[in-house]
């Protein structure tokens, strides 16, 4: 992988042109895309003189399909539909990104209107299985070291599932943090941007540079509480990961961090059974015209998905809705009443499947409902070298506390290597 | 005006066709919109049979211009950028009004992004006053009886001042009770889609055919605690509207209604400090593209507050926001304290101003902010004959309480005459 602060320091200290560093990208991409399939559309290089001190100069951005761009097609995962469509203006991320310095290097697969209906992605690790989606492309294009920062959208689990089943760092941040202004909506409460990179801190200084807000890590905090949290939420996590977030537990703790057991009282996990009919009803709104239109364009997962939705009345939104309130109260009880700064909890059910679908995103969609920021840490990895995704969740709002607890996870499993 | 179920029920009696209502519209268009200028593009009749019980049958509707039609320009009110633009899909609540029956007749004109700057759409009253805006065209192609239904947008205060000063019904409904999916985004903690009619029952049935939730006002409420409220924010209301909003107090009374003076309290008021920041600064985020590549085409209004909106801080953003959530805790007490089931209070400063702003948004923005629902209730004018529009207030998703209040004071208003 491509590391972005590597990338910035080497360009701060004068030993590599930011112009030299998107030209290597574009090269990569060019060499290495093809049977990867992380891309659907290639931008030029910037003919215009780059600013080095920019946060984001020299740094090559990989953009999910769903969002907005002026300059390159934006084909929302359906091409069958939205072939060739060329929007006139960029999303506000995207004016973000080029405003840090950054470089649009390209567009990523997305799964259709971002469901689950697989792209052609392959999983860096292993092509026989999925890179997770939606954000297919982001994903599997940073682990693969294409790019050294890519941006990607989770409504159930797109954003942080991808990034467990292809061992890369990535932030779900704090509902609109990010703003998606440009981005194609699938569920409004729900949609939420994120970003993909090499390490934790490659994305918090991401973070940083795109939204002007103060994300950066910096020194490592003195001792972090970790609450352990294993929903059974459809399922328990498969033996590889349950031993996985044990694993991190005992190294957390030898490491003089605070660890303990956390569970979920039951008002939280209704925003778990909530969250479905939130996203049918909200997506059925908000693809009407491409379910009027395009119904037998549809892949299956998408259309049936929507045709289910049918069946979601406005009392049964609004039931669903309530319930999401209270789980968003009953969470931050959860965190003062346990004594914990973070939460600890698997990012995916194991590692990746096989490539017919992008994995459950059964572990990622309460956290999605809540809005709280959730970190995967890359690290741990199965016998035969599959990556393991541990997900680092704050409250509401207190992404730099999930960000520095999740960089200290991340340098304590670096330690077991 | 053309009264929405006036024609709903000569279709429902087999007087009219629906295809004649719809005709009509055109031609009234064609031969009336040349000096009024509230529509931007006309939409051809449509040629394929027309389902005569669906709730929006005949039924020709006005759509704001920054609403996304897949079948007619959507220039945002800003051509010199957006001329010529074709969304490849229609917004949600377009494809709603489709589901109900309705016919989308033509965009109407809107201020450039939606914000002050005005447009060259006449007040039907006095061609030398504004109609208001942003949500200008809307607001007159329904007051001229152009078309029964238009649908716009209210940010500040664009749908309630706008239908004030032109003398009809309207309702900005509670935040997100009908999708914003599709619409140009300028503050998306702020930007909610509202109808025009001519009465209050025409946009309630409107309403209800195009969210599919229950909102007929029904039988007359016996009895509604009506609490009247003159905030002063940014300034006292001109005599003329002080006057209007004591004469319908005092005929609620005589009809039997409980009528109480409401003073808000400080946490209330703070949103309407608030709303500028929040406002300013979602509106350069989302405008970001326009600002960084067209500049000088932007008007002067628009132009100005996005270059003003510069100093505002992420810091500060996030203490306006804190100050709105809890504005809305704060108001959900007034009503509970006060005894009251709605608030009563001035739609606008007074009669519509000269055609060379839009008129002040200082009584709306406050309610928009705190996403609650507001209906223009017409039938008040000044000595000259110019409308005065009331607008009533109910607790967020009490939108069928605002409406059967403003109802009441449409009927009692009816009385005075």
């Amino acid at each position: 992988m491509i590391g972005l602060l590597d990338l910035r320091r080497r360009i701060d200290a004068g030993d590599l042109r930011p112009r030299d560093a998107l030209a290597a990208a574009r090269e990569r991409i060019a060499g290495g895309d093809a049977d990867l399939a992380s891309f659907v559309a290639l931008a030029d290089l910037p003919d215009g003189p780059i600013d080095p001190s920019r946060p984001l100069a020299g740094i090559a951005v990989g953009v999910k399909d769903i969002v907005d761009t002026a300059d390159l097609p934006t084909e929302m995962g359906l091409p069958a539909v939205w072939g060739g469509w060329r929007p006139r203006a960029d999303a506000a991320i995207v004016s973000q990104v080029r405003a840090a310095g950054g470089w649009i290097a390209g567009k990523t697969a997305s799964t259709a209107l971002a469901y689950l209906d697989p792209t052609p992605t392959r999983n860096p690790h292993d092509p026989a299985r999925t890179p997770g989606g939606s954000s297919s492309g982001s994903a599997a294009a940073v682990a693969a070291g294409l790019v050294p920062l890519a941006i990607g959208t989770q409504t159930g689990g797109s954003v942080i599932r991808p990034a467990a089943f292809c061992g890369v760092a990535a932030i779900k941040p704090s509902f609109r943090l990010l703003p998606t202004v440009g981005v194609k909506v699938q569920a409004w409460t729900l949609d939420t941007l994120g970003l993909f990179g090499a390490g934790v801190d490659d994305v918090a200084h991401a973070l940083e540079a795109i939204c002007g807000r103060d994300m950066r890590v910096g020194e490592a905090p003195g001792m972090v509480r970790f609450g352990v949290v294993v929903p059974e939420l459809g399922g328990a996590p498969e033996p590889e990961m349950a031993a996985a977030v044990d694993r991190a537990a005992r190294a957390l703790e030898r490491h003089g961090m605070a660890v303990s057991a956390v569970s979920l009282p039951d008002d939280v996990l209704g925003g778990w059974h909530a969250s479905p009919i939130v996203q049918g009803y909200e997506a059925r709104v908000s693809l009407a015209w491409e379910l009027e239109h395009h119904r037998d364009r549809l892949p299956p997962g998408i259309g049936g998905a929507l045709d289910a939705a049918a069946s979601i009345t406005a009392a049964d939104y609004d039931a669903a809705r309530g319930r999401a309130r209270r789980a968003r109260g009953a969470l931050r009880a959860v965190f003062a009443d346990n004594g914990v700064d973070v939460l600890l909890s698997p990012a995916a059910p194991g590692p990746a499947p096989a490539r017919d679908t992008t994995g459950d995103p059964r572990f990622n969609r309460l956290w999605t409902l809540l809005g709280v920021p959730c970190v995967n840490v890359p690290g741990l990895a199965t016998p035969s070298g599959l990556p393991l995704g541990l997900q680092v969740i704050a409250p509401f709002a207190r992404d730099t506390a999930a960000l520095a607890a999740a960089g200290v996870l991340e340098r304590v499993l670096r330690g077991l290597d």
